[in-house]
């Protein structure tokens, strides 16, 4: 692994928002299933994987987005800009998700069904903690899609700013799913900024 | 870009959560501040920049963390575990994070404080939606320390089995915190599982 390390740091400091795409640029639907493929290597809570991305790329369906996200050009002008959604993890649902890691032969049967008793405990009722995991996942989910996009040479940018509830009815969302951020993903046109100063490790890092 | 591609997505499709650490290592506090800084180049909302560091490395502070954590042996075993917290978006604290880009050159200071406004009436008193950014911006700077920590040729494993009020008042957390997940970071042990196999991309994306 340490021989990454180069490259993986650079990807890291040389990544930014992109504002500015090229506009009328497309991805092939193989290219948009094969971002989406490694966004979900990301972990999440007992591999619930529950997430699930629209993305948007027609013309129509971009225009119908912006509209409901501040009019931010960025949503039309890239290739396509997804809708990441987080799902609140549904009783029941691990099994059949860790069953291919148990037909893989490294995760014991037993402790497959161990893990989703442990979830339905878990998140059982518990409606905050429920919406917290839709959003952790699909964060986990969408910080991937970014450092995927950049390994495929595209800009990317997340965005907060836009209308939930018009997105979800729109996009036809799910009662249990919450749309958690939107990543417009393309080539980038020239003109965009830098990534922005941070604060410094030290004032924001305690060790103990 | 393109020429990071492979190893880049090498990097994405190796990348597997760690659950065996060597016990009895340790990692500097610079290669811990080195973590944080690359874990920080994650997007954030407005570049609120809204997330905290506790970066528990000492046996009696890992002890106390693993109590909180069902006894996990990973908390103690690996270097240093992180918590990695969130915090609930402040009003009026957009000036000096923007300050920075305007002194830069790139970002307009009229653009600054527009943004600044738009982010104070964003979340102003709006509880779930602060809440939300804390999660959503700690799992994103979470996501990029796993990143990091692959980077660095060290395994990584994000947690959400702990006692979050426990945490909070054990490491003195701020009101306006949430410890959104605890990522145990060190050289990896013998043993560990492959990443989980993952939902078909096409199950779970909508192309429109």
């Amino acid at each position: 692994m340490q021989i990454h390390t180069p490259v993986l740091i650079e990807a890291i400091e040389a990544r930014s928002s992109v504002n500015f795409f090229q506009p009328g640029q497309t991805l092939s639907d193989r290219a948009i299933l094969r971002l989406v493929d490694l966004a979900t290597r990301a972990p999440s809570a007992f591999n619930l994987q529950n997430w699930r991305f629209v993305a948007v790329r027609s013309p129509e369906q971009k225009a119908k987005l912006r509209a409901l996200a501040s009019g931010q050009a960025k949503v039309e002008d890239a290739a396509v800009t997804f809708i990441l959604c987080g799902q609140h993890p549904r009783q029941g649902s691990l099994p059949s998700l860790l069953a291919p890691s148990v037909e893989a032969g490294y995760m014991p049967a037993a402790l497959a069904a161990d893990l989703s008793a442990a979830a339905d405990a878990f998140y059982g009722g518990n409606v905050q903690l429920s919406r917290d995991e839709a959003i952790r996942s699909a964060s986990l989910a969408g910080a991937f899609l970014l450092i995927a996009a950049e390994a495929h040479g595209l800009g990317a940018c997340p965005m907060v700013g836009f209308d939930a509830d018009g997105v979800a009815e729109a996009f036809g969302l799910g009662e249990d799913e919450v749309p958690v951020m939107l990543v417009a993903v393309g080539p980038a046109a020239d003109g965009n900024w830098p990534q922005k100063p941070r604060l410094a490790p030290t004032s924001i890092a305690k060790l103990v």
